[in-house]
């Protein structure tokens, strides 16, 4: 027998590790990969500096109130250690509050809603063994227009009904949709419900930059309350639904994670009162608003198709750009962006291909060197296709 | 085909959840019940308010210096915003810088440190559709001393290798241990750390209190990081290890989280720099041997035997009491606790029974109603077996 205090070091080698585990972990990183990818284009690109329009990263900071909030939680011994795993009472409280009217009816805070702390849940599906089908979002036929809605983009229901198995036990719905900011209509989301309540799924609604009901009786709503405040750092979502479907949610929240930070929930109990109190939700949209204008005449100047959805990103058709043969795509022009493919399933890819996708989350820095760089797009488009 | 705009309200009951979930979501949930149940037993109890001995909840704040780091991060606009997946950058090159004389080697804060969020390791090896078999550490069997060590419990490594099956992935140690305080000795882990040699295991190391390296080639180590600083609501830790084993941790890590707190991450940097350099692990380790010194004269005047582990918790032997007919032990005149029992797997919760786990993290009100209620059990312990 050896004894390791004299053993000859032994570096681990991937075949140290479960053959199960590796391969989800090799899917998952080279999935998660597109990031490392768009960063090393970026910095091979031209033109520099490169603007990043590609992540959803904000360059600025929450509001004051919720900052102020935060730092006097910091203050307190209870929000600093351990809060219950469901979340502290006031959260789940304000939650209740705040989100029953939009339910329509009386949410529970105790059995009812469960505070989280972020999740992927494509990846997470498939960690727990399931299987994955995809629905694809179809673009708009006619590319002529200069600009499209988010809402021309269709889903085909009696594709999603031909998907279900017998093995099928939830659907997943992404609303408002990310990149697309296609907001749902009621049609569409009837016939989601109906398919759900015909073939008893539970629907997952991730809703994450909104705060749209759509819940049929089977349904968990996701929302990502620091997106929603502008600190996405901070980790701190929750989970509404009837208990039956929460308490697997809290007894999975409480295996992977125990509970969400304490200082930050106590922070979003102020932050999400005064947002109420002082109409900070209406400023925020106004202050997105004004942003993606601002990105629309940017665009609007160059004669692409695109997609400016409120609220949420950019997509960009770039099927009239007649790249200069030197060029490969990524980065456009010293401009990073995601690839629309990036955004479908294995078997969709295609339908992605002419499409990228901007962020129009950026500080007027950013701004002027997107719209710079943008002009020099201007003399590879074609007037028409 | 019904319409849920029109559909009765049909609220789920569990069987609207697959079986495997509901399973793991029952068993947790009551795994995780002890902790109402003490809330349960202590409002019950006759002598009101109940000191809470029984959490590891800290009721005093994590050192000035972290707070004010915490709160300067949060006027960053970097710090409120996604932290990299595998945690800032600055954060993994401190802890590869403080930890790699632990190591014994020059940790890579690029390939071999990952910041995460939290955990509960058993149960996720259950969800993750693992076994697990659990190997107890016995009491002395001596109990006729008034103090003995957590170093007299004892681990049988014939029983752990006995254990070990073609299908074992993994040992899990936790060290020191929680609640013994029980530190390995260097014979222990060589002989650990030789059957993971032997059987080609990783080790998983879960070092949640201290600074110490128990490191064959194929260990991962695991620090709370929020725990160490005294902040257990901050949901900040790490996981060291050579990069073949780190992979993995990163995807799942990925998967499950996202990313961990940006400001509190932030903090931490200026944490753990801040510590070395005030010599704050020594104060803090004062702080809580002062602690456990004045629980300890306070157990000493009820002639209990008892563990008074260095920085860790108390396990107190209750065989001598004599409890008045009307009393059931938990709580013990007005002191919430834990049951021994509930650190054991379920083939071995007898070695347990005889035990309950007193927390020393209180403050000095905490302190002097423990005290008081303390001197309450006296009339009831045997002077002799």
């Amino acid at each position: 027998m050896s004894n390791y205090g004299n053993e000859e070091i032994n570096i681990p080698t991937p075949a140290a590790v479960p053959r199960k585990i590796q391969a989800v972990a090799k899917a998952t990183i080279a999935d998660d990969n597109v990031w490392q990818w768009i960063h090393d284009a970026a910095a091979s690109s031209p033109i520099q500096p490169t603007v990043n329009l590609g992540t959803g990263f904000i360059d600025h900071n929450p509001p004051e109130f919720l900052i102020e909030a935060h730092k006097k939680a910091l203050d307190s011994v209870d929000s600093n250690q351990y809060a219950p795993v469901t979340g502290s009472d006031l959260l789940r409280q304000t939650i209740a509050e705040l989100y029953s009217p939009l339910y329509g009816r009386q949410l529970n805070p105790v059995i009812e809603v469960c505070v989280t702390s972020g999740a992927q849940y494509i990846y997470q599906i498939k960690m727990a063994g399931g299987t994955t089908r995809y629905i694809p979002l179809r673009p708009p036929k006619s590319q002529q227009k200069t600009r499209v809605s988010g809402n021309d983009w269709s889903l085909d229901i009696a594709e999603l009904e031909a998907a279900i198995t017998s093995k099928t036990k939830m659907i997943y719905l992404n609303n408002p949709h990310n990149p697309l900011g296609k907001v749902f209509t009621v049609s569409e989301l009837t016939a989601i419900g109906n398919l759900c309540v015909k073939h008893r799924l539970i629907l997952l609604s991730n809703e994450v930059y909104e705060r749209i009901g759509c819940n049929p009786s089977h349904t968990l709503t996701t929302v990502s309350l620091d997106k929603l405040l502008n600190a996405t750092g901070w980790r701190v979502g929750f989970v509404i639904g009837y208990e039956a479907l929460i308490q697997p949610v809290i007894a999975t929240h409480l295996v992977l994670a125990y509970s969400s930070s304490g200082p930050a929930q106590d922070a979003c109990v102020v932050g999400l009162r005064e947002a109420e109190k002082r109409g900070w939700w209406s400023v925020s949209a106004e202050d997105v608003g004004a942003r993606i204008r601002r990105l629309c005449r940017a665009l609007d100047e160059t004669g692409l198709t695109y997609v400016a959805p409120p609220n949420a990103w950019f997509v960009v058709n770039i099927d009239k750009i007649n790249l200069p043969k030197e060029y490969k795509y990524p980065p456009l022009f010293g401009i990073a962006s995601i690839p629309g493919s990036c955004f479908y399933g294995p078997d969709h890819k295609a339908l992605g291909e002419r499409y990228v996708r901007f962020g129009a989350c950026k500080s007027d820095a950013g701004f002027e060197l997107a719209e710079q760089r943008l002009a020099l797009l201007r003399p590879h488009v074609s007037v028409s296709l």
